[in-house]
């Protein structure tokens, strides 16, 4: 059964682009580690809100690909640019389109 | 510039697979009103908690379809079912892995 993760985090004011650019920088690998959906979006009203949806073949996948040494340099990374809030949601896909 | 949609809903306890089923009726429709997925889940950890994320060709293409008749008249049969516990965020698409 897919597995879907959705997550927000807040940047520093004004790091919101350069966390983004992070986050997408590592695309190219996300499919062969078993993912079929990575959106990374921008609240339109919270100007320092970063989004992002994912969903995975199981939560396996996505659980082994924080630990890839790609992900890891980049959440390195991105951490001095975050203020620490982060939610995120986890679901077991039932069904529906493109999924 | 895609836009994506991300939401939580509570049922009534017991209620998730009724409500699961309503939601997935109208999926052969979503693709011609402009969605690109709408993926429909359920929490691991909380049993009545049903998560929705969504990506749509723009905002104006996801508020659309809430006027039609089939999704009026699905979301008039889920609400009986539902707790009114609510909680939704948009997001401005910027980059990613089908997207």
């Amino acid at each position: 059964m897919a597995y879907g993760y959705f997550a927000s985090m807040r940047t520093r004011p004004g790091r919101r682009a350069e966390v983004v650019a992070i986050l997408l920088e590592g695309v190219d690998g996300l499919r062969a580690a078993g993912c079929s959906l990575y959106a990374v979006g921008a609240s339109e009203t919270d100007p320092d809100l970063i989004l992002v949806s994912e969903i995975w073949e199981s939560k396996g996948h996505h659980d082994r690909s924080l630990h890839l040494p790609e992900t890891k340099a980049a959440i390195a990374r991105a951490m001095p640019l975050l203020t620490g809030e982060f939610t995120n949601q986890e679901m077991t896909v039932l069904g529906g389109l493109g999924v």
